[in-house]
C-alpha cells in the first residue's frame, strides 16, 4: 500500500508548487462529449472513458489536482432552459467523483471535489436555497471523501461566500476561485475585498479561474493577496485562468466577447505563453497554478516544465518534449532543426493566418447580471419568442 | 455477427460521402504522447489506450475510416537523428493494426494501413531500397487484413509512384495522396500530372493531405481531377488538408511557416471554417474527405454535420452539439443565446486577441529538397556544431 | 475696412465652436519644409510660401485660429545639437507672425502667438533662464500684436505654468496646453491638479494637444475640466490632439512609439475618425477644438463638417467635399456610386493593406525625464560615441 | 538665358534615371481644392496658388517631370454626372499648362501633357468620338508646347492605343501608361501585350500607373518588358504607381477597395517602403519613376534619395531630411536618437493603432467594364432611384 499522499495545505504550507489541471468542460466539448450552451458534465455518467483518458492526460501533463468533473452539476443547472439528461445529479457527481480517484491513485494528486455558481442565484433565490442547492453536491463529496474542496467560477462574491460557509462544513479544506478580473466582482467588489470576504468566511486557499487570460488573471490574484495581506489575514493562492488571449475583454470577461464559445480558436495561447504565466504566476507568490476553459494536457505540461527547476522534476509527459523545442533536433528538415531553440520561440509572435480578421473584437455589453429579468433562468427551453427578441435585440447593438 | 460492411470502393463508386478521420501526430502530440520533431507513432505500443480513445472520439464524430497510427513508422524513420524507441517497428504497426480494427468494429468504419514518405529517399537511396523499406510495413497491414491501404504525405511524386507500386501487390484497395499545394511536388510536377502518374501507377484514389490549409488542398484536387480527366482516366478523389489557415505559405506548406510547429495555435480553424471546407469540397467532388494535422474530434463532427443533408444523418456526437450553434439557446446568459443562429457563426471574422502580432508571416525559404546535402538523413542525433551551422545560417536569412 | 474681429474670449464666452487648424511640422516635414530631429519653423522666413499656403488651406477648411509657426523657435531650440539655421529666432518668430496675419485677414481668423517647452527646462535651468528664454519669444508677439497667446506642449506643468505666468504679463488671452494623457504629466501630476495649476496662473483657456490621439485627448481634457470644476474654478477648454490612433502608448505619447516619427502612416486617422472625434469633444464641453501633428486640412475640415449645424455653416473647402462621401454619386463606377452614403463610412473597419504588420506595439519605456543625465540638451552635435551608446542600449531593451 | 533641357528620350537614351512627380488629385483632394466622385482638376483655374505650390514641392523633393494638371480635363468627363464647373475645359487646361511650365521653369524639369480615359469610351463612343474627345486636350498642349505628352490611366488598351495615335500625331514623345496589374487589362489583354500594341502604336515609352501599389506595378511592368523584349521591341519603361498597400487588390485594383477612397489611410506607404520600391523598379530597368495617387511630396524624396547614388545627387528638399532617418541626431529625447540608422528603419514593421480592423479586405467584384449597362456615363446627376438601386445591390453583395 502507497504512503498517504501529502493533503493540500501540508504541500502549500511547505511551499511545493502545486500544479491544478486544465479546464474539462471545453476539452471535452472538442472531443465530443459536452454541449456548448448547457456546459453540464453528464459524460462523467455516459461516456466515463473519455473522462478518465483526459484526467490521465493531465496527470502525465503534471497535475497534482484531478478535479472531480462536477462543473455545473447542481440540480438546478442540470436541468436548466430544456436540458434533457439521462442521469441525475447524484449519479454524475458520484461517478465523477470515482474517476477522479481512479487516476488520482495512478500518480501523485489529489482529488478535489468542485461545486460552482447556480443559476439559483442569478435568479434572486435565498441564501437558504442557494446553500440548500450546493448541499446536495456536497454530500456526494463527503461519502466520496474527496480531498479537499473548491468553491469556483463565481461571478458575486456574495454567492462565493455562502458556498465557502456550506463548504467549510465538512471541515475539510476550502479553497475559493471567483471568475473575475481586475475590475472586481458583478456588483463592484475590488478583488482585494473579494479575497478578505473569502478568507474571513474561511477559505485557507483564494483565487481566480476562467474568464480571463493568464496575465490578467495573474493581476486580480496579486490584487487579491494585496487585499488579504492589508487587512492582516494570511492566505494561500490559486489561479486556473483561461487559455485564450482576452485582451479586449470587459469586467465579464470572455463570455462577453463576439467569438464565445466557437470562434476562439484565434485566440488559444501557446506552450510558450504558458512559460510565461508559470513564471508570472510563481514570482507572484502564487502556488496553486494550473488552467482552465481553453486549456490542453500540453499547456499543463508548459507550466509543468516552466517551474521543474523549482519542483526538481519534470511531468512525465516530458518524455515526449524536449525542453524549448529540443525535440525539434530530430526533424527532418534543416531550417526546422533550426527551431530547437529557447530564443526563437520566445521572440516569435505568431501569425493568424487571418488576414480579413482583427486582432481585437468589440465585447457585448449587456451589463446585465444578477436581479435583471433578462438573467432570470428557467427549466423549459427558451421558446422561439424569446430567441426573436434576442436576436433582435442583439442586431441593434 | 453484424453483416459484411461496405468497401472503400463500393461506397466511392456509389456515390456516397466518406469521412476521414483527423491527424494523430498534432492531435497525440498535444495530449502528451507523441514527441514533435521526430513525429514518430510508438504510442500505438506504449499508450494504447490513449490511441483508442482518439480513435473512439472521431469515430463518434462521423469518420468512416479508422487510419492505422503508423505514420513515419518505416525503420528508417524510426531510428532518424538518435530517437530511441523501445519497440521494434513491427510491434508499433501491428499495435496500430489492433487497435484500428478495435473501434472500427464499434461503428461503421473501415481500417485503412497508412506509409508515408521515408528518410531513404530523400537520402537518395535507390527504388529497390526505399520499396523494401515501405514492403516491410505492408507484410504488417496484409498480416492484420486491413480494407485498404493509403500512401500519403510524399512531397515527390515519384516516390509516390513507387509506394503505389508496393501497396498494389497486395491486391487491396490504393488510395495515394501528396503534400502539396498548387504549385505542385518538390521537382515542379503539377498537381494534374501528379494525380494522372499516380492513376496510371494503379492508385483508384488520388488526393491530397497535409501541408496546407481546406480551401488550398481543394484546390490542388480540383487541378488533380482536371488533369486526370484530360488524360482520360478515372479515379475518386480525397482531401485531408490542415486544420490551420496557411494564406501565406509557398510550396513547402506550413513546414516553411515560421510558426512550425509549436505557434500554429492561432491558425486554427473554427468548425464555422470547417463547414466552407466540406462544402467546397464536395462541390468539387471530392467524396473522401477528411483532415489531418490540426483536426480535433469536433472538426470532423463539423464536416460531418455539414454534409448531413447528402448522407441522412448526424454523426453520433452531434448529440452533443446543436446545429450552427443551437445549443446556446440553453447557455446562462441572454447575449450568448442570441448567438444561437447560422447568421452569426457564417458571417463571424473572429479576432485573434494578439495586437501584436501580425495576420501573415513570411516563410522559410530554404528551397532545398531530395539531392540537397543538407537533407541527407542520418541515424545518430543532430551534433551540436550541425545545430549551430543551422541557427548562424537562420539568422542570416 | 473690415469690422474688427471678436476676440477668442468673445467666442468662448458666447459658447461658439472655434476650430484649430492642424500641426504645421509634420504637414511641412512632408512637405519638405521641415526637419525631422530637430523640428524647428525655419520655413517661416525660407520658405514663406509654403507656410502661407498650409496656413490658408486649413483657413479654407474652417480654422478660426492661425497658429504662428513658432513651435520651438526658442534660441535654446534652434541651436540644439548641431542644428545649424541662417535665420536668427526673432527673424523666424517675426516672419511666422506676418504670414498667419496675412491669411488670418482673408477671413474670420485669429492670431495667436505660440510658445511651447524649452530644452532649458529638460537641462533643469532655473525658473529665470526659461523664463527669459520664453520672453524674448514673447516680445516679437507683442510687437506683431497677436490676438492671443497659445503655451502648448508642455510634457511638465511646472514649465507650463512658468509659461503661463511670462504670458501673462502681456494682458492678452492666454491659452494653456498639456501635451499629456490620462496619466498626468511626466511627475505624475493629475490632468485634473494640473489644470487647476493653469488656470490659477491665469490661463483663461487649458487643455490637451499632440502626442495622443483625439479620443485620448478628449478624455484626459475631461479629466481636466472635472478637476477645475471641482476646485470651483472657470475656464474655457481646448483639445488639439495627434491625427494618429495610439491605443498602445504609455504616459509619454507617441515619442515612445517605434513608429515615431518615419513610420506612424499606419496609424492615420482618415475623416470620418474626425467626425466621432469632433462630436465627442463637443460633447464633453470642449469649444476650441483642432487638430496637431499628422493633422491635414482634410482633417480640419471634417471638424468643421461635423460641427456645421452647431456652427451653422460649412467651411469653404466644403464645396469640395460632399457631405458623408455624397461626392461619389459622381464617381464613374456604380459600386463606388454606392458607397455615397454615411452609413458606409461609420461602420467601414479600413485594413491596413500591412499583413505582415501588427496592430499594436510595444512602446519604449525609457522612462526617463527631466533630471535624468540622458535627457541633458547640448548645442553640439550628438557625437558619434553618444550614438554607438544609445544603438547598444536600444538593441538590448 | 539657361541652355536648352536635355528632352525627355535624350535623358532616358543616355541611362539617366528621370524622376516623375506624385498624384495631383489625391493630394489637393486633402488639400481642400479637389472633389472626390468627379475628380475634376479645375483648381488649375479656380486656385493656381494652390496647384503652383505642389508643383514646387514635388520640384524640390526630386521630380523631373511637372505634368500638366489635366487629369479628366477631357469635356464628357468634366460635365460627367451633375459636375457643375464654372471654367470651360479649355481654361483649365491652359492654366494647368501654364502652371507646369513656370515650376518647371525654377528647375531641371520638363513639362508633359497628360491625357486619360474618357467616359465616351466606357459609354461604346465610337473610335472617331473618343479620339474628337483626346484632340482638344491636345489643341492645348501643342499651343502650350509642353515638352512630351503622356497618355495614362487607361483600364483598357484599346482606348489606350487610340490616345497614343492621337497623341503622335503632335510630333512629340509619347508615353502610355495603363492602369493594369498582372492580370492584364480589362479585356484579359496581358500586360505583355498591352505593351507591345502600344509600342506598335508609336509609344517610346510604355509603363503602368496607378491602381495597384509599387511592387505589383512593378511586376506589371516587369511583364511588359518582357512582353517588348520578346517581340523584337524596343521601348523605354516607366511607372506610377499607388503609393497605398494594396496587396489585396483584383484585376481593378484600389477601385474595388472597401477603402476606396475616403478610408485608405492605414495603407499608406512610408518613405521607406519607397525606397524599396525605387531600389526594385531600378533593378528591373525601368529608367522613369514616379508616383500617382497617395503620393506626397516626401514620396518623392525618398525614391530621389534612394537612386542619388545613381544620379549622382540629392534632391533640394533632402536639406530638410537626414539619410535613413539621420536628423533623429537632433531630436531631444535619447530614445528617439537610437532610432538614427537605417537599419532601424529598414526593419521595422509599423503597426496600425486599429486592433478592430483586419490587415485586408474583401475587394468588391461586380465584375462590370465597357459595355456593361451599368457603366454607361451620363451628364445629368446620378438620381435618387439610381442610388438606392446601388446600394441596394451593394447590401446584397
Amino acid at each position: 500500500m502507497a504512503p498517504a499522499k501529502k493533503g493540500i495545505l501540508e504541500r502549500l504550507d511547505a511551499g511545493e508548487v502545486v500544479i491544478g489541471d486544465g479546464g474539462f468542460v471545453f476539452a471535452l466539448e472538442k472531443r465530443g462529449y459536452v454541449k456548448a450552451g448547457p456546459w453540464t458534465p453528464e459524460a462523467a455518467a455516459e461516456h466515463p472513458e473519455a473522462v478518465r483518458q483526459l484526467h490521465r492526460e493531465f496527470l502525465r501533463a503534471g497535475s497534482n489536482v484531478m478535479q472531480t468533473f462536477t462543473f455545473y452539476a447542481s440540480d438546478d443547472k442540470l436541468e436548466n432552459r430544456g436540458n434533457k439528461l439521462s442521469f441525475t445529479g447524484a449519479q454524475i457527481n458520484e461517478a465523477a467523483c470515482d474517476l477522479a480517484r481512479e487516476v488520482a491513485n495512478e500518480g501523485d494528486a489529489l482529488v478535489a471535489g468542485g461545486v460552482c455558481q447556480t443559476p439559483s442565484y442569478l435568479s434572486c433565490k435565498s441564501e437558504t436555497e442557494v446553500k440548500a442547492i450546493l448541499k446536495k453536491q456536497l454530500d456526494v463529496f463527503v461519502k466520496k471523501d474527496v480531498d479537499f474542496l473548491i468553491a469556483e467560477y463565481f461571478e458575486h462574491v456574495e454567492e462565493a461566500v455562502w458556498a465557502v460557509e456550506v463548504l467549510k462544513e465538512t471541515g475539510k479544506p476550502v479553497a475559493a476561485c471567483l471568475c473575475i478580473g481586475p475590475d472586481g466582482d458583478m456588483h463592484g467588489v475590488s478583488p482585494g475585498e473579494c479575497a478578505v470576504r473569502l478568507v474571513k468566511a474561511g477559505a485557507q486557499i483564494v483565487g481566480i479561474n476562467c474568464h480571463f487570460d493568464p496575465m490578467t488573471c495573474v493581476k486580480a490574484v496579486k490584487m487579491m493577496k494585496e487585499g488579504v495581506e492589508k487587512a492582516g489575514l494570511k492566505a494561500h493562492y490559486m489561479v486556473q485562468p483561461l487559455a485564450y488571449h482576452t485582451p479586449d475583454c470587459s469586467c465579464q470577461g470572455f463570455i462577453d466577447l463576439p467569438e464565445f464559445p466557437f470562434g476562439l480558436e484565434p485566440r488559444i495561447l501557446s506552450r510558450w505563453d504558458m512559460h510565461a504565466y508559470a513564471r508570472e504566476a510563481y514570482n507572484t507568490g502564487i502556488r496553486f497554478i494550473g488552467g482552465c476553459c481553453g486549456f490542453e494536457p500540453y499547456h499543463i505540461r508548459a507550466v509543468a516544465e516552466e517551474l521543474a527547476p523549482e519542483r526538481g522534476f519534470l511531468p512525465e509527459a516530458s518524455e515526449k518534449h524536449g525542453n524549448w523545442g529540443a525535440g525539434l533536433e530530430m526533424h527532418t528538415k534543416p531550417w526546422v532543426r533550426a527551431r530547437a531553440r529557447r530564443d526563437y520561440w520566445e521572440k516569435l509572435k505568431p501569425a493568424s493566418g487571418r488576414p480579413l480578421c482583427p486582432s481585437m473584437s468589440s465585447p457585448d455589453g449587456w451589463g446585465v447580471t444578477k436581479g435583471h429579468s433578462e438573467l432570470m433562468q428557467q427549466t423549459e427551453a427558451t421558446s422561439k419568442d424569446q430567441l426573436k427578441q434576442l436576436f433582435d435585440r442583439s442586431k441593434s447593438q
